[in-house]
């Protein structure tokens, strides 16, 4: 990203932009995973992790999908957002003694990771519609759905036990 | 936070955690709304960012109630996340020419944000419940449902308006 070279010009531009982004980050998830599904001692937790792992290299390749429909290369850029938010993960469960509190922080750093891909899916997918991109926001709309249902997952893990452990 | 000491024991630990991490990320968003609402060209998305900066003040003053009701200090500490939304939002807003596309780029940003208090509260929110704190969480669930409006609000602005400016 080229600081006050304003090189963004369109929403073409953005889009791009957005996308690379969004592939730095769902790499970066891809290890972020491993780690995660690898600390989690809730079964039913580190299942989801693994599932979702899958889900999201699957990802990283609709993303390479779409670079080429839309003539653009597949390059990953610089993304603070989705390194703070690892850093953050991997600096709590540092933290955490206990092994059913840390599936809870766990959880909580697995829906902050979704989170951030529901913001940025959402946006890609308007952006792609409104390019006249209807082929493209398909495609990325499939990945927003995989993110939303990771996250409902999640906190079905949470309520249903997880937390009630954590918490005794 | 400290690194290697693994001083969060129990939930009640990490709730009081995420409480601080929150505490500090509301604080930079006041901050951050001030320069997003000075920055969009968008009357509606102007006033959109102002309007959640009034609510984003009141955020921290509940938040500071959660604190004495539950008997835990005041404290902000260092939340990389925020600092990395608010940091790739700083980056993408210098990179882009068109005030538009500008625009576009501020309520991605704007959402990235809202998601990100989304996980924090929803864990809050559902934390307070499993430690006995209905009171805690019926205040923290108000932060919340004012989170998830900012984010439909911003897409229902982009949707009605900015993105179709912004590709023109």
């Amino acid at each position: 990203m080229g600081l006050f070279t304003r090189d963004i010009k369109t929403m073409n531009d953005l889009f791009v932009h957005q996308l690379q982004d969004v592939y730095y980050a769902e790499k970066q998830l891809v290890k972020a995973l491993q780690e995660m599904a690898g600390k989690a001692t809730d079964k039913q937790l580190k299942d989801g992790f693994l599932a979702h792992l899958d889900e999201t290299r699957n990802h990283v390749q609709r993303l390479e999908q779409v670079f080429k429909m839309h003539g653009a290369a597949a390059k990953a850029i610089d993304c603070p957002a989705i390194d703070g938010i690892i850093e953050e993960a991997n600096e709590v469960a540092g933290d955490v003694a206990d092994k059913a509190v840390l599936d809870a922080a766990l959880i909580n750093a697995g829906q902050a990771a979704e989170h951030y891909e529901i913001a940025r899916y959402g946006s890609l997918v308007a952006w792609a519609k409104q390019l006249g991109r209807n082929d493209c926001a398909s495609i990325l709309q499939r990945t927003l759905e995989e993110e939303k249902a990771a996250d409902k997952k999640l906190t079905q893990i949470a309520e249903s036990n997880v937390n009630i452990r954590a918490a005794s």
